[in-house]
């Protein structure tokens, strides 16, 4: 089975729910292990990595939560299903570079995901929708409980987990939050939340995590430490920041209504206005569109429409996903047509904006 | 009466329809005089400028064209029927400008305009609907040969009509017309049509004449000698012109519609979808939106609506005209709020753009 076979569609994948999800898109926790008797990836010849990611793969296959999961070698991969998993946030997009010696097992359920042979020898993780960290971090705490039995864990007693790079040394933990703040971002608070967060020892990254842009106005929120500190400590600490910057969010977006709401509205209604007309628009424009649109949602400007489809819409105009949809190659010119075209008749039904009561 | 009063509505005054008017919105011819006794309003004390216009004004009145005119000074405009006058393109920006001492009458059916004391003692204008500079100059050239009998033009038998500036010396003739060339702005074939225009010594303006913006992608051209052709030489010599333009627009256009549909579709959509549905737009913005959606009525997009609807629009949309539906006077910021309050109102039952079959 391919993997886009695979997955969820889109909409399924939109349609699971979680607390706070009008501003956590998702919750995560991911662990990097590496195994001691194998240098790390960065470093080990091919017949090493080749030979690692056959002893992790079974490892992980065998685990109960992974029943009926997906698991491949990353050359099985083409270019565009790489680039699907990557616009799921499902892997990163140094490991959608990856070829042989290289994988990928993936629950049925698509909540936990590990990338073997990426920076460190696992890279596994736990996805929820909304604000759900301890929910995930009990997942894949049991996952590395399970695998530590089989898989012999590079591990210092003083240092903890060793891993390739030392900003995952000790837990090897990065706890993260996928967040929706276009409140912010319009009332120009956003900047100056980013300061505070990063005071905190959190940081604050784009919608393709390190050095990407914040499309469609998502952060992802994550600790930066992983030395001393025990891992439910670490996300009780992002938990509570998370739930301080949802309440920010939210008051901008409350403030934004009474002091401001034509400037609300005439955001809205321009980014309906657009994506309902255009014959041609471009991934970086339709996001941050389909971002403000989902605000008007959350704000009742569009009754009858749900979330999940501003959502779905977010991801199935995303170049790979758009790509799937059509069996010729196509050029970012026809992409921008055939996403406007997408995009015109899926909005054909819904009516535009109204000013809420 | 009030002048705003007097004037037609926005709705009956884009009624007009004229040859070629969906390329040419209007045709105008205007000449300058002079009284032979009184020095050039720009040189004249305030006591001649009153007395010559006082002189002017009741010849003018009396003429059998202006049975049932408006005539009033300056002085006695507020500012904003005074840019009202501006944005009908019934008086120049610098008369709009002056005060006591100079005047204006207007015929009852808004064809004839006299300034008094512009740069000249008199400015009189012909203005038709469409592409009708012929008739315009004929019903200019009766009024002047009606008030030559009158009034005591400053003419030498060497150099013609004595004007203020030499560069309307001899014929004192300026023959114009509005185009709405979006065509060639869009295929970006603009600038060497107006360096082709400029070679055959006719000049190109903006919306508002000499060193203004094409706002709505609309231009003025007219002729730029006034001496050595007689005048209706120069008319014929720029109907010409103003032939080939329009065949050159309309060939913008459809060449556009068929190499580059997308493109063309992509324009009209996204204005109209803006335009429907923002909540706060700039005078600027919505005159070249409407500029795009006049486009798509011209090449049936809309079926059903007229192309007055976009010229009414483009009128009621300036802030002159804005202002005058409202008592309270308006900061920048409402009046870009109530023009987008306007313009969703008036598109609300404008449905989106279709393809053309």
């Amino acid at each position: 089975m391919n993997i886009y076979e695979f997955l969820s569609t889109p909409l399924e994948s939109c349609q699971r729910t979680g607390p706070h999800d009008g501003v956590v898109l998702s919750s995560r926790v991911r662990l990097a292990r590496n195994l001691r008797a194998v240098p790390f990836p960065g470093r080990a010849k091919k017949s090493e990595r080749v030979k690692a990611c056959e002893i992790i793969r079974k490892g992980v296959e065998e685990l109960p939560e992974m029943i009926g999961a997906f698991a491949d070698s990353m050359e099985h991969f083409d270019v565009t299903d790489k680039q699907v998993l990557v616009e799921r946030h499902l892997i990163s997009r140094e490991h959608a570079a990856k070829s042989a010696g290289s994988g990928l097992v993936l629950s049925r359920d698509e909540t936990l995901c590990v990338m073997i042979n990426e920076e460190d020898h696992l890279r596994m993780q736990s996805l929820q929708p909304g604000l759900q960290l301890k929910k995930a971090w009990q997942a894949i705490d049991e996952v590395d409980s399970r695998l530590e039995t089989k898989l012999d864990f590079a591990f210092s007693s003083d240092l903890g987990y060793l891993t390739a790079c030392p900003t995952n040394l000790g837990t090897g933990i990065r706890v993260s939050a996928m967040l929706h703040l276009p409140g912010l971002v319009l009332s120009e608070h956003i900047n100056q939340i980013i300061q505070s967060v990063t005071k905190l020892n959190h940081a604050v990254r784009g919608l393709y995590g390190e050095g990407t842009e914040a499309l469609g106005h998502v952060f992802q929120v994550s600790n930066q430490m992983t030395l001393g500190e025990s891992e439910p400590d670490i996300v009780e600490r992002i938990h509570k920041v998370l739930l301080q910057i949802i309440e920010l969010e939210m008051n901008a977006r409350t403030k934004m209504l009474q002091t401001k709401p034509k400037v609300f509205f005439n955001h809205i209604g321009r980014a309906y206005g657009i994506l309902a007309h255009s014959h041609s628009i471009s991934s970086k424009e339709t996001m941050n569109l389909l971002s403000l649109m989902r605000l008007g949602v959350g704000e009742r400007m569009f009754p009858g429409v749900e979330k999940a489809l501003l959502d779905e819409l977010f991801i199935v105009t995303q170049p790979a996903h758009l790509q799937k949809q059509f069996t010729d190659k196509l050029e970012a010119e026809e992409r921008d047509i055939l996403r406007a075209d997408m995009l015109r008749d899926r909005l054909k039904k819904v009516a535009g904006p109204v000013i809420p009561a």
